[in-house]
């Protein structure tokens, strides 16, 4: 079972995810959003892997901004791609920001898009 | 600094998600969906939380359907409220199908959300 | 076929809809959104319904906010249950906010749900 | 007030959608899904468009697979941008499947997102 997500993967833009995989299907390591601030340093996160049959696996991690003050939650679902020879993973993303109260939760979750290439360095 | 999440909670249908908070920011504990097959068995959940200011923690968590033979993943954000009394985790929530190659990513992820209540057992 | 959706919808909070079916697969009306400032007024609402075999139609509705001055546009996706002899429309839905550049699409779409009963005037 | 919308683009893979703006603030024109069975044929779409100042203006449109034999509804939200003289369309959409009842309206609903370009023709 080869650890195929490990590494450091790279949007092309600001974002940035480092996978390791300390033990078989769990995710650890760090994300790093520039976009904005004050997100410029790397957060830690966590989450699962799904070793599929196909060789691609399918994961979802989470990141919590509160490492660097702020509030926000993130959750990221995706799958590993090896498409014409290029790796990437397909990613599809919540971001929660905390509200003051429950009149305010109807528009507290944001929805994206990011797709990851190895970077190497 | 309370452990406002941790616990049993259900969202009054059939999924139900057990809560525990082992260091502060982290979440660990089982989720569990009934809908459809062959999903009736508890799976682990891992996730983070950050306590917010307001005593309405905002968190995230991981869920992998690997751990009962499926290759689904699941990523869930949300915050906590007390709504006139009532303690409440509103949630939204993406779940990762893995399918056979990138042509196929266009339709692999669902959203949904949940309201989750605490359950007195 | 019955115009199953024609009627006044409001998700017991601040939002209303009204649905009407001028011509066959067709949907148009008003939107209200009383949360937050300045969406008070009501805007036009444009869309479309299957009519399934079920009796339970699926249908999508576009509201833009431009009409009272902003620039943001929603997108409603939803199917009408009746459930357990109540009337619900089930709904998932996506507001896009108008950003200055590129740069800043990625944070620029919401998700939230509503699940809307008819309104007894 | 440029039509600035106006006319074919693509996704790169299969999707391509003709925008029309037959009257100031409102969308035309046809969608075409080519991934997947049965929706080879192009089906008719009706949004929405806000003008911004910015001159980026952002969009939703809904489409209905009900004029091929579907009952899936789609409804895409999204931004127009002049990216480094390349105009593209920014979109995050969902797709709501036809559920036979209130219990499986859970998993009824795919989230996901397209980069339109123009197709030079």
């Amino acid at each position: 079972m080869a650890k195929t997500l490990v590494g450091l993967w790279t949007n092309g833009d600001c974002t940035e995810v480092n996978i390791e995989e300390p033990e078989p299907g769990k995710l650890s390591g760090w994300y790093k959003i520039a976009v904005g601030t004050p997100r410029e340093a790397s957060v830690p996160m966590t989450g699962l892997v799904n070793h599929t049959k196909t060789g691609c696996p399918s994961f979802s991690f989470c990141v919590s901004m509160g490492e660097i003050g702020g509030d926000t939650c993130n959750a990221v679902v995706g799958q590993y791609f090896n498409h014409d020879g290029e790796e990437v993973l397909k990613t599809i993303w919540l971001m929660r920001a905390a509200v003051d109260d429950h009149s305010n939760n109807w528009g507290a979750t944001r929805v994206g898009e990011n797709t990851f290439k190895r970077k190497i360095e």
